[in-house]
């Protein structure tokens, strides 16, 4: 089989590719022949005979024609501007976020190959203020314009999967943790800097208070999501093909208790909080979260706080500066 | 001020261009100046030195230009194919459908005069089965590709409205009598059919039974709720920007019924049922409706059946045949 993953080289997709490279096969489907990777540039690309990197925008027609030859069984669509420079650089945001997945789809289509597409949709999606629960009731009203592509791609996922052109699984991420420390734009990152602070002994500036309430899922259980979003038999996701990811829904003031706990109170003197109302409103007010849909189709969270630390703190440590994607 | 129409040569366009033509301003606005018509062709365009008719594919780069020349004031985005053929014809359907729709949006984006644009979503939005009772929090949940599309372009708006690129306003319509008789593609057709053909005494064949139920409004009042949306205060539109507008519910039956009273039975045996069971799931089993927010922001239906038969069965002696839109 043969497999493309956009938006390859970042920092989900590069674990992605990690992930990929241990396997011979993915449940459901024949051996793993070509993993494409789609991304502008590349770095840390891992030793595989089956990796092929192509470089270049793949919204646009030339790189769109090259990673889809041959034609993929399974898309990972991670390919991605993230919400702060979506919501800046309003015209860049649209060609990605929206315009380059329609692309994408209409060229799946015309292939006629009906693969399986797994899309990193977002928690944007229901925008801000969140009501006092979420759950998988909860109306979407995107706040911004990137989560407001990302309603519209699951959408046009969901009438390309309708139709058999394309078989869709979208699943919302909460905040992963942790992100590498280049900036790339997305404004949640202050959590995965908080925990890479801390797990360094480094100060660090939040932009939220110490209530601030976050969901989060670590890099290592996204992965296991995302595979398993791939390998979920066709009949579980009829009726359905978006779904809220389960996520631990955590204080900043819980995740710098528990490296004090692991530090003998260490970790609180090096926090400063700098709340700005926009971020701590939209990205630091989290509800609790019921995501039974999610839950039923067998996707999962870290467990507990302290599993997702360990996680997140192992990852940062393999972490070196990259190109970003 | 400039106005623009797209889809001006359809049948809803051909009524709001009429009935502009009778006003020399709409509230809220300077004079009406210029009232730019978009479609592939025309036909029975009034007589009015206003009027430019620039015939073409709106989606078109050299149309959407020519359109825009000089940058509209207001805009009604009418423009669309119907939801049988939209369904039929995927490609056409996403054309002119989203992507003409966001050319559109992007042209008014990048031209900065933050025009009002009223679009005429559809109940389509809703999908199908329907919930035994529709409001302002039913779930959207498109069945067809043409609803799909209008959702995609009322979340574009609504984005595009939170930014400041234009004042958007969308409205969704209910089956809207009665139609030309030459037919557009659209499945919910048979309404119009049904109300055509008593008004003239002749026979129908219908793809529901008496039972079926509809939401229904006549052409004049759509127009009204057009225009209403138009010259809504901007104040009156935060915080939302899609309505359904409110529809009389009514059977089939009561048609017939209603046309019975008014000829002394002759109704009932001209009308032959042959219920096709997806057409009837559909467009012919439509709960009640309570659509508040509309009514609240002053958009209006028929009132009473007879009212809206008395309205319709005028439209029918006006019309002639038309070239497709």
């Amino acid at each position: 089989m043969n497999i493309l993953v956009t938006g390859a080289n970042g920092y989900i997709g590069r674990e992605l590719v990690a992930r990929l490279c241990t396997l011979s096969a993915l449940p459901g489907y024949p051996d793993i022949q070509r993993i494409t990777l789609s991304d502008l540039a590349f770095s840390q690309v891992p030793d595989d005979p089956r990796l092929h990197c192509i470089p270049g925008n793949f919204s646009e027609p030339a790189t769109l024609a090259a990673i889809t030859d041959p034609a993929p069984d399974l898309v990972f669509h991670l390919a991605a501007v993230a919400s702060g420079q979506a919501e800046l650089d309003f015209p860049l945001g649209l060609q990605i976020n929206l315009e380059g997945a329609l692309r994408l789809l209409e060229r799946l289509r015309e292939q006629g190959n009906n693969p399986t597409l797994v899309y990193t949709s977002s928690i944007a999606v229901y925008g801000a203020p969140l009501p006092p629960m979420v759950d998988d009731t909860t109306p979407l009203s995107p706040a911004l314009s990137y989560g407001a592509h990302k309603q519209l791609v699951e959408i046009l996922l969901a009438d390309y999967t309708r139709r058999n052109f394309v078989q869709g699984r979208a699943i919302r991420l909460p905040g992963i943790v942790v992100r590498p420390p280049a900036p790339n734009g997305a404004w949640s990152i202050f959590s995965s800097t908080l925990i890479r602070s801390l797990a360094a002994g480094q100060p660090c500036t939040l932009p939220v208070n110490a209530q601030a309430t976050l969901w989060l899922m670590s890099l290592h259980c996204c992965i296991d999501n995302i595979l398993h979003a791939a390998t979920l038999p066709a009949a579980k996701v009829s009726g359905g093909n978006a779904w809220t990811l389960p996520a631990l829904r955590v204080s900043v003031g819980d995740i710098v208790g528990a490296f004090d706990a692991r530090s003998a109170g260490a970790a609180s003197p090096l926090v400063h909080y700098a709340p700005d109302p926009a971020i701590q409103a939209q990205f630091g007010n989290l509800p609790p979260l019921n995501s039974a849909a999610a839950n039923a189709a067998g996707f999962r969270h870290d467990g507990d706080l302290n599993t997702l630390l360990d996680r997140a703190v192992l990852a940062c440590a393999t972490h070196s500066p990259t190109i970003a994607s």
